[in-house]
């Protein structure tokens, strides 16, 4: 049993299923009946107009709504450890043509109002110095962290009066909202975000996330949107198959209950694993102390997992699992007794 | 019965069950046992070191391609209605960082060596103007037309002594080898190609066409290509439900059984429609005359298709149709009668 | 005597007094006393409210007002023989992040309603074809022909209600006004001008081209050009010596004087080839028929020039020439004959 | 008396008379006799053979050395107070077409190995991180520090085996040296310089810095940066003027005699502030700590400058200034007494 990444997982079955069944169709692109639902399911399920756009994979989406938010001069505001600071090898300039990531730190890799209103108080506001024109905070964090209602709040409040906007990017915002317990509505656009990457590709899908618009300005974001979709290659000519998708993933609520699986899972290990954890579980993800010695013990019993730097591994659960069905690793990490 | 685009169709039964068959990885990206396996077959089937990434989209495939062989101040040689000058958006703008596409002439969509060389020595060696360093050519055309070998060679032949790289824009490359009826190598990296889109969605496949490396140069510039790929976010995850639907494409020839099958039935319209023809069908689309009338009393029999401008129709087979399947439209179309 | 190019030619007297004259100040970049005074001068030039940035460059003027005018995915109507589209190595592409030049043909390098029209038709309002956002048009044109008053408006009538905006190239604005007579307003801004590159350095300066915005919009898009001046590398710390540099072109009427002296030297010209014009000469350059033997003749007696490709010649005339002094060649050319 | 910054002082006398006796040419752009003694002057300089190109901004000389050293999908190490990173409104991210940034810290503004070497260490050999492929270093550094030629070897050593070039900014060079009294060629290529912005402008040009190429792979980088230059609207039509001004400052030595007054006019002020020093004073800038009370004092003596930050100012000396010119401030500190 691994526990990698919750990015390799299979197919849910029922997103399969929904693609078999997607087969058929006159028009191509996002001219078809699955694309023209994505705005009211969304709609629906944030009550609230919204305008949802199926783009292939996270960095696209995060960057096409970055590239919405932030014109080519200004400043993207983002955790130090951010996917887009990190991992896509510079994705976000590419897409914005060169904006700035003004990287910022915070533990959990959570951003805090304080730590960026100074960083905004330290920008001149004359033509040398990028402003800050756009923020994007993860939930759930690279570390499994979560920001409730409140703490996005907080950061749009400190962020709006300077004309910033919020991008959540929500690859695991299905676990976010599982561990929250409050309406998607709740976290996102009532907290003031403005576009959010709707992820399912680790919560069940094949390829395909959300990019979401809300608030007053989304039919004019979205509108760039869809031409910054189109020319960097992502309109695919049958995207019915990733509405089909993503239609799977919200309408009867397989969502939340892939992110409640894996959550559980997580917290099972996190029990078994209370005083080794680095991070509060508060999605799918631990990050726990552990020696080179006990990682050896408990890949010897079958479970693997990344290293995260020395004396620390990262084990990350997906939907396919559950409390019960991580047990076995659970005892494991019982049995190694306190670090 | 449509003939609007071949963009549309359904996923072939062969791909749909080699995704079902992908579900298990341990490697995301394309880390993956189906991903590691393309080089090995496009080898194959192109009989010359082959490197091949799956990429989303021929937009992406495309310009991922003119990235590599193109810096951001050079020029594109291309036709004036290449798919690249006209429909993608300024997407090669925008992965080249702003290279300028130098659109030419000709008939059928089709390059001559001619005109590309009237071009190239228009070109003042200088700073000033942007020097071409990339020309890419569609086969089979946006008019359904073909290159074959001799052509492909001879164009080539013009702009390698330049220092030119050499793109194939191959959305439809299975019809034009299945008309062709040479080999794969013969009309590609034999003639002098070096990067081609090998497309696979308009032929069968869900989501995803193989970007190909010839030559000499194909490492370095498969290396430039992935991080080009990373960087415009078409790292999919779950790579392997792409590479997947290749392999199922290329590995037991279905990319020409299904390629034939529509070719042979734009052969039976073609047959049925000779004297409107306005170009020699080569692959799998026609452009017959067709004045309002005739076009309204065809759809009113259930033939479907776009107008292409005034008194023009454009009809796309695709790889459900065969001569069978279309006979009532080509007895449909000789009852019209001539134009 | 030379008549290569007008861009070679020395400081005037005047302009080099005013950069000595600015050599004390406080305030670096454009916060000087003499940046400062630009929109005042430029306003009471155009007799309107004006907004006025120096600028090193005319590449550098047109790219940044053009980048204000269309975005990346946009598309920029120009003569296919523009400068923009033949002699900037790519600068509108690098500036604008790709937009895509729409190059289109017309006599004398200068574009009409009927062709500009023809173009906007022909493009879809769909997401996959780059919308038109603005037209450059060169006044006086890269073949010395000038638009008038009305001409200028009546491509802004065709553009306007598409939401283009207009540029209008002035690398040689000087000259065009001294042969049209008109007020700098008429064939501006009240002619649909929404940006003037307004060139000095062809006409007596050392560097530093002054970027007019005019109209309801200027604010926004000299704010977005100020940005766009300095992220190019365009925002020189002692920028008063360009300010004062234009400001001697403009404060005493030099910029009028040098051009009509230029001018008068082409009309000279013109008048003693009056049979071997290839355009009208309207401002201060000509495009004559020259046999090989011809153009050896004249370069034997002192005078030299561009060719223009075979059997033609280009000759410009600056500010450092007038009619009386360019007669040794008018003498030369009339003893020449007919061609 | 002020000491906002050397970057609004006076053109120096030579510098002025070196334009005026540039006036006649028959050549534009680089092609003049002034441009072309460039890389000669410039390698009898640095003893070795150079390629030099006239740029008008530092902001420009920097961001085209970084392009040609760093793609797109790279990064550049940096100090995280660098004036690419601070205050040049993304224009590394404009000319590179969005590398990374990878901010640094470092006391005054100079990297170090370790952190260098750390830093490297940290990035993951795949295609998700942005690869480093460039470091730049200022020297003088923004808090007027300066690298000695074993530091900046010793960085070299760091970085050259991971295949990155090395930049310099020099756009107070010519303090560095005047201060650290070695050969302009031992802290630059002879230590791993690939690249220097050879700054002018501060040390008493109008507008002009030159970008030097060391090195094997000197031609192709210089060949790159002729296009940059071009498209970025960088290459003057009267580049003479640009050219000969660098000419007078290297020529005659005029560069080092005019740092080696501004530093001794900081020397000066640094013994009489001796206590209140927050950097040591290696070129022509001091940093102290002022309150705001004396900051007043000063000033009511006819003494300006900048504040940094609270309780802190920056003095900034320029070749007009020298020890003996800024005596009246140096008494004034000292009657300050100790903070």
């Amino acid at each position: 049993m691994h526990f990698f990444s919750d990015n390799v997982t299979p197919i849910h079955p029922k997103v399969m299923a929904a693609m078999a069944g997607a087969d058929s169709a006159d028009h191509g692109y996002d001219g078809d009946a699955w694309s023209k639902r994505l705005d009211g399911a969304f709609s629906d399920l944030f009550e609230t107009p919204v305008i949802a756009l199926w783009v292939a994979t996270g960095t696209a989406a995060n960057c096409i709504a970055l590239a919405t938010l932030c014109p080519p001069y200004g400043g993207i505001l983002a955790h130090e450890e951010a996917h887009i600071a990190t991992d896509e090898c510079g994705a976000p300039g590419f897409f914005t043509h060169g904006a700035t990531l003004l990287p910022l730190p915070g533990d959990g890799a959570k951003l805090t109002p304080d730590v960026v209103a100074a960083r905004l108080k330290a920008i001149r506001p004359d033509v040398h110095q990028s402003p800050a024109r756009a923020i994007s905070i993860t939930n759930a964090t690279e570390y499994g962290r979560t920001y409730t209602p409140d703490e996005v709040a907080a950061l749009a409040e400190v962020v709006k009066p300077h004309g910033i906007g919020v991008h959540m990017d929500g690859a695991r915002f299905a676990n976010a909202v599982a561990h929250l317990g409050c309406a998607p509505a709740d976290v996102t656009w009532r907290a003031g975000v403005d576009a959010l990457t709707f992820g399912c590709v680790k919560n069940g899908a094949m390829v395909g996330e959300a990019l979401l618009f809300f608030g007053p300005e989304r039919e004019a974001r979205a509108a760039e949107a869809e031409r910054w979709r189109k020319r960097s290659g992502h309109l695919f000519s049958k995207g019915r198959y990733l509405a089909a998708q993503i239609l799977a993933m919200i309408e009867d609520g397989l969502w939340l209950d892939n992110a409640r699986a894996a959550n559980g899972a997580a917290q099972a290990l996190a029990g078994a694993a209370a005083a080794r954890l680095m991070q509060p579980v508060e999605a799918n993800e631990l990050f726990i102390r552990l020696t080179a010695q006990e990682a050896a013990a408990l890949r010897a019993q079958g479970f693997d997992f990344y290293d995260w730097g020395e004396g620390a591994a990262r084990l990350v659960n997906n939907w396919q699992q559950d409390a019960q069905s991580v047990a076995p690793l659970a005892a494991a990490l019982t049995a190694l007794g306190n670090e």
